[in-house]
């Protein structure tokens, strides 16, 4: 078990969390931050860091991980540290008003105050609503393609209209025994040549492509047997399946998070707009997460989040103490020790 | 007289103002932006353009300078158009609900919502306690050096230990029938090797220094004929002089919004933090010049309100009309028509 002891634990290493270093940094406050993806940054890291963001205040054009890369620049003078790759999973509050978070690998992290800049949380599959899915899950119902060769020699109902279940439906319809892809609409969201590539296979029988379809049920002993597809919304049609995959893509959710304790509205923690803190007191959130009246779920709008929190922060953990703001004009950065 | 006809009329172009017309034109407002000051930039160009900013979000360091020509790049895209070197002071709600902003030189700018990016306001010197000062304003009494020939051959009376004061001091020495430097202390504020070359134009007899001194009475019949210096704490002693020069540095103060009947909370234009609104309907303040509980004078903070701000301004100019936020990473930037 690995046990860190810091002054602030940060929950979720994207550019909100990241800048909430800086600040809380310049009030002398330590920092330790985690996060269930491999490295920092979030979405920017994680989903687009080639693409150009436009409304970051005095950039008018910066590439996502350029931003990234900036903030771990500034921040380096306050030395955090990071526990990358675990999902945080309890907050646990201590007789003296401390709290130790832990993650689901057992990493626990001593601290007096805990910031929530988990961005829209972390990432789930899209369910579609059929009556005992879940029942099946894992026993021929699965929402990824993790490996592919898992699926050889298989009679497989893929579902979905969006890149995602289009490339799977490529890549899959060489190596099943029988491919089906069912969709709703009659045309594709994802890109026009996956969508042009997969009409070809459907022409040429190695994929059966329903359009204007649903699949409305799920049937099988213990595991998947059958489903059935509604088509054009009129005629119910029996298909025999080994595996079911619903590619609808991905959800927020605030996952482990839901059970803190923590007031809640439309799947994001409601704070108090002086000092974003939540209503447990010495738990803040920031950045996409949280919810407030007027609230834009944009980064900027973090950054501001993280200035208010850090001022308010210094109090819990310098009771009685008065932090008078000096600009960084005036006084520059003093590194923290390491 | 000149006027603008403009969705949103800006007061202050310093970061946040100009940032205000990136928000705002995102949502495809137009802006005109109005300034006290000959450029755009507010103090960052005014005060300290080559002063490295350390707590702008995403750059480790900037020169002030450059985050205004940042700026000025960022929002380009919206064609902003500018009244700068004109102070504003009237504000007129026409029968409509729209507003005519107009500025001492007679600039009328029609807008449909005013938002006051004001900073810290107007500055103007500090005055000296001293009884009766006011009535010398103009005759004898004045606070700043526009033109120093005006004190050739004059008795003059300096007060301050600032930068300010010493630079005068030594520069109106070689013009002045007579010059005193007057200070409270007994070191100065100001650069050393001023406050040196003071010192030695005090042993020629250059300069009549009285250190732990203090300006207590300015006497005359109309125009100013003495005043009284309390030496030491203790001894009062009268110096005959045709001007006295209080160079106490600079206070900012709200200058002509002071009566636009917004509600003000020490000095400053108390706003709700749902969208950054005034008591005034359809008039906002963000950025230094606004307060409210949690406040922060920092330009982050403004980037955030420039931000809420527009999202209830679009609602002003918009009736009935939805916006749903988009991203700048999905849609890029529409330039509005010049």
């Amino acid at each position: 078990m690995n046990r860190i002891i810091t002054d602030i634990c940060i929950v979720g290493a994207g550019p909100v969390g990241l800048f909430a270093v800086f600040e809380a940094g310049l009030l002398k406050m330590r920092c330790h931050v985690v996060d269930a993806l491999p490295a920092v940054g979030g979405q920017l890291s994680e989903i687009y860091p080639k693409k150009p963001i436009y409304d970051i205040p005095g950039f008018p054009e910066i590439l996502a991980g350029d931003l990234i890369k900036n903030l771990e620049k500034q921040i380096a003078p306050f030395h955090p540290t990071f526990t990358l790759g675990e999902r945080v999973e309890h907050l646990n509050k201590q007789e003296d008003g401390s709290f130790i978070v832990s993650t689901v690998d057992g990493t626990e992290i001593a601290c007096k105050v805990v910031v929530i800049a988990g961005g829209l949380g972390s990432f789930e599959p899209r369910k579609p609503a059929i009556e005992n899915l879940e029942k099946y899950e894992g026993k021929g119902v699965t929402y990824m393609v993790r490996d592919p060769e898992h699926f050889r020699d298989k009679r497989v109902v893929l579902a979905g209209g969006g890149d995602s279940a289009l490339d799977w439906a490529i890549y899959l319809s060489g190596l099943c025994k029988e491919l089906t892809l069912v969709h709703r609409g009659t045309t594709f969201r994802g890109a026009p040549e996956s969508a042009e590539k997969v009409v070809t296979l459907a022409e040429e029988a190695q994929i059966k492509l329903l359009l204007k379809s649903n699949v409305t049920e799920v049937h099988g002993e213990e595991n998947l047997e059958k489903v059935t597809v509604l088509i054009d919304n009129a005629t119910p049609h029996e298909i025999e399946a080994d595996y079911f995959i619903p590619l609808f893509g991905l959800v927020p959710k605030l996952g482990p998070l839901e059970n803190w304790g923590l007031e809640l509205e439309k799947n994001a923690i409601l704070v108090n707009t002086e000092d974003y803190s939540t209503n447990i007191p010495g738990v803040y959130a920031i950045g996409d997460i949280n919810t407030y009246p007027g609230k834009l779920k944009l980064i900027l709008c973090g950054f501001h989040e993280a200035a208010l929190m850090a001022q308010s922060a210094y109090n819990i953990l310098n009771p009685g103490k008065k932090f008078v703001l000096k600009y960084t004009t005036v006084n520059g950065i003093q590194e923290l020790q390491a």
